[in-house]
């Protein structure tokens, strides 16, 4: 258990929604929530960061609160940078404003920023880091700057395969109609999910197709604040009239490739974090292929159809023992329809028999293993 | 509540498990148990009926109790018959025996049989009936005797479809390996299921590709007492090497018909009562196309292939808003598969945008209104 005083949960909580609060851009930068706590024990003040070149959250909340914060304690969501960007180093500021007391949330991963929880200490800060493993705050602050972390690691963004089938296999009927395979709770989530990315990706096929609008919609339809970035990847045109390129809804960014490598660099490259494929059987078996897949999120619902497109394209496996196994993590039923959350197992072999392949008795012995299929 | 007296409940959980004993055939009977508690409110004996021909539940056990029955309890788990069929009516041994009261799990649904209870209250006897909305035994005396319910209202057996797919739908790779798509948790529970049905069904494409054993089989890989009746529907000739011909682990029928209705009138005319389909996806179109499943139990294993036959062969379908829809019964994760258990729905029209299919917002407003695809 983290060694909170009172009022620090609540400070916590309210940093953590100010970073992450709609609007919040993704991207290079973290997001970052800040909470002031004067000596008395009052909260005083709340900042943000708002994204690359304005002022990161802590600075915002000390101007906000000017002389209270001295004294006082910092509960900020990130380890606070040592380092003078666009703008100067936090831990700088906190120490200029006198704060006696910073309770972090995640250690920051970027190893250019990091250092500032042991300066802070050194400076006679009385410092308490929480990190992922906190039972309160550890997933909500592991989620919240999850594609920037995971592009930290592995110079990539974090994908998510977001897929809808039925009963058997399919993401449509003969005629290709899909709307709607699944249900009301299913759709919603789906909305909130592309609300909660940067970049939602399609290959041309889908989007000659399907004629998407990929936009992220409440459910009175209206479009949601922070709309992602809609990509387009593939080598056929889009028709002038393509709705991704005239409805003016979000902007949309073509790649003319069909490799997944180089669209993902690409897409780091300009900034984007947290990518949702959404894309048909080709563009997902090009990323399952290149292993390039970090999480799916698979709504099945009840339904039979016979015939129609396959949620998958071919990936060369001819045989059961060379099947792309996922650990499933968890199963939850949505009105009628059932979301499963999965993640590839990382440098696991599969057995040529099938039969072997669970590492351990236990998911969470698993977990270590977990990577990208 | 059912108005139980002391013992009772105890009384109709060995009467049930003496009905539902392994060995105990399904068929044009039905299965029943009973137990005589003697007027001190002891248990002094357990009966069941063996099959056709032999005595029925009430006599088997009166006859163990003998003089101990007299002022005593009867606890039985379906009405006591009135016909003389080839054994002579419950309610006259159980008045001839003296018996004070009687508690019966579920009233008879064969108007030839039914009338016991009202006969035994006529002359005296203090009757209570449970019926499948007793909180305590109403779900497993419902499914005791399914198959045979099933068959006095439609005059056929009982259908359960058994699949178990990949997450993109597939039975089986591209070479047609499929052993094992699910672990081990949900093949033993196939293994259970086929222990409580009275037949397996697949056509004669699954058994030249798969070359099946169809036995249900305990986790030491042993037959299990009562093995169901196997059964392979089709024209296609098998070779006299299959399994299914020499093993000798279980009797095997085979049907030259591919019409689903002729197949399930010949098994029910021989007395099948429940039968587990598990053949390829050529069979289940058919026995869904007739409109012929009561109810699905799917396994879904987080594995993709891209390629491999599908679950289901062409139904017809060309356009979601035809699309077969199923109620989602319940979800269950079993270690790293997930089982659904889905029924059809019955009567009820599906609108062309295949939007407002749900007639009611709760499960339980739909189930009146379930039957077979």
């Amino acid at each position: 258990m983290a060694d909170f005083r009172m009022g620090e949960p609540t400070a916590m909580a309210m940093a953590l929604r100010a970073a992450s609060a709609r609007g919040i851009p993704f991207g290079p930068n973290p997001r970052v929530g800040c909470t002031i706590i004067d000596a008395a024990g009052k909260i005083v003040a709340v900042g943000r960061h708002r994204g690359a070149g304005t002022p990161h959250a802590e600075v915002d909340a000390l101007t906000e609160a000017g002389d209270r914060a001295h004294g006082g304690t910092a509960v900020v969501t990130l380890e606070p940078c040592t380092h003078t960007g666009r703008t100067g180093p936090c831990t700088e500021a906190l120490l200029a404003a006198g704060v006696r007391r910073v309770v972090i949330g995640m250690p920051d991963p970027n190893p250019v920023a990091a250092g500032g929880a042991r300066l802070l200490e050194e400076a006679g800060v009385d410092v308490v880091v929480l990190g992922e493993d906190d039972v309160t705050f550890g997933p909500q602050l592991a989620l919240l700057n999850r594609g920037w972390t995971h592009g930290l690691v592995h110079g990539r963004p974090y994908v998510v395969w977001k897929t809808a089938t039925t009963l058997d296999g399919r993401v449509a009927a003969a005629d290709l109609t899909s709307r709607w395979i699944t249900g009301d709770a299913a759709r919603a989530e789906v909305h909130a999910l592309r609300a909660r990315i940067d970049t939602m990706l399609v290959g041309t096929g889908t989007a000659l197709t399907d004629d998407p609008a990929l936009t992220a919609r409440d459910t009175d339809d209206e479009l949601l604040p922070g709309q992602p970035l809609r990509v387009v990847m593939g080598r056929r045109p889009l028709p002038a009239t393509a709705r991704l390129l005239t409805d003016g809804a979000a902007e949309t960014l073509t790649l003319t490739t069909r490799d997944p490598h180089e669209a993902l660099a690409t897409l780091f490259e300009r900034g984007q974090r947290e990518v949702l494929l959404e894309g048909g059987p080709t563009l997902a078996a090009a990323f399952l292929a290149a292993g390039l897949i970090d999480e799916v999120i698979a709504y099945v619902a009840p339904v039979l159809l016979g015939a129609g497109p396959h949620l998958l394209g071919d990936l060369g496996i001819g045989t059961l023992g060379d099947a792309r196994r996922l650990s499933l993590q968890s199963v939850t039923r949505l009105e009628h329809d059932v979301r499963l959350v999965l993640r590839p197992y990382r440098r696991l072999p599969y057995l040529p028999d099938g039969r072997e392949w669970f590492p351990a008795n236990s998911l969470s012995d698993l977990d270590p293993e977990l990577g990208s299929v």
